[in-house]
């Protein structure tokens, strides 16, 4: 029987999980585990996915990207979505399922991937955004933080912005995106690399909001990123802002 | 010592709340008893909050309104939100605070309500919206809604718009606003009366909701209305959707 590759599109609010991959016996609950948990129970067979990004704790995704072989498929590839949304907890959605040739892998075949990290900039805080935005009650110069993220820009040795203690072949990364949006009272800060670096994208965000501040000099940026000292970086904000946007193959 | 009327515009999540008033004695927490329990431990004697609504478990607001009677206070009136957001759970926040005339009373000082069901109208549902808006998959016909909705518009007995069984001394309420709007995916039911009969918002959007699908003409709500039968109105829709947006005074 020949079997198919199938590729999902998966959106999820990460508030009450314990990240995206399994951890066997730990008890806590996974993205990896309820969607892995609905595809078997569809399926009637064991399913086993592998996702694009480790998402952590508390981070959300609205194009997190998984695969899986399979070698039948009860239902139809369109119909998969409507499927499995109906086996899964409402706060993790299939949102696409397609057919991908045998040699497609969520995460060695990405290219790029995009993350946002959300700021709620108003003095108050709001019970509606609260699981989706750090609420920065400080004024932030969002022009200074956008002229300091251009800095990131390019292929760069990112150790400055790396969880200290992280066994990784190599901190360089190629950023080809990064910049710093202002609709109203939110802030978005988006990034895309070729890969990034564990907690990468909230170091740099907590690092910008220092420069929002005025804390730091938007130039100030250039000399930490080429101290390759995470020391010099500003602090590793919290998950609740962050977005795995987009994966590209 | 004089005693100050103190008048609160509160938002919050109703997700994880047993309605906004209290129960004694049920171990179910309000919004009520989270604000009465921050208020009180700020002035240090026990404060009792009058609420201009009872919202219903899972119902939220973004313009509650609460008063409250104290002799004395320790912070000045313009740091209260963020004294009292400070003991407050996230999900429940003041957003200011006000000194009002002796007789103001939350509830009968109120002169009319705005509340306002959202409605997310796609294929798929959306992890981000799951806890504020209403999922219809179907195909909805907001003209169609609107023009519905206008019926509703000025004084009537909503007798049909009333969960069954619930003593009341009229039925008659004026509605001086019904609206149907879509936003992209979104649609936003806006209903302003001087007063809203229990689940009279729900039942009011369950019908709607028929409309928009055309299982009810737009003409049928006024036949529906001028009935004063229950059954002949659409079903309560869940309260997710539904959030105090404003009171008037």
């Amino acid at each position: 029987m020949k079997v198919m590759n199938i590729k999902l599109t998966v959106a999820y609010d990460g508030t009450d999980y314990h990240g995206f991959q399994e951890q066997r016996g730990t008890g806590f609950v996974t993205i990896q585990e309820v969607l892995e948990k609905a595809l078997s129970k569809l399926a009637k067979q064991r399913i086993q996915v592998t996702g694009a990004g480790r998402t952590d704790s508390g981070v959300h995704a609205k194009g997190q990207v998984v695969n899986f072989k399979s070698e039948s498929w009860p239902v139809p590839l369109d119909k998969i979505p409507l499927a499995v949304n109906a086996l899964l907890p409402g706060d993790v959605v299939v949102l696409k399922a397609e057919k991908v040739p045998d040699e497609f892998h969520a995460r060695f075949s990405a290219v790029k991937k995009t993350y946002v990290y959300t700021i709620l900039n108003q003095r108050l805080p709001d019970p509606f955004t609260k699981r989706y935005a750090l609420h920065e009650p400080r004024p932030l110069d969002d022009d200074a933080m956008n002229r300091a993220a251009q800095y990131l820009v390019g292929e760069h040795d990112f150790k400055s912005f790396q969880a200290q203690g992280t066994p990784v072949k190599t901190t360089v990364r190629k950023l080809t995106e990064a910049s710093v949006k202002r609709d109203g009272c939110k802030l978005y800060l988006r990034f895309t690399a070729n890969g990034f670096l564990y907690n990468m994208v909230r170091i740099m965000t907590g690092t910008l909001i220092q420069v929002g501040l005025g804390k730091i000099k938007p130039d100030d940026v250039k000399l930490i990123l080429e101290s390759r000292d995470r020391t010099k970086a500003g602090p590793t904000v919290p998950p609740q802002g962050l977005c795995m946007e987009k994966v590209y193959y």
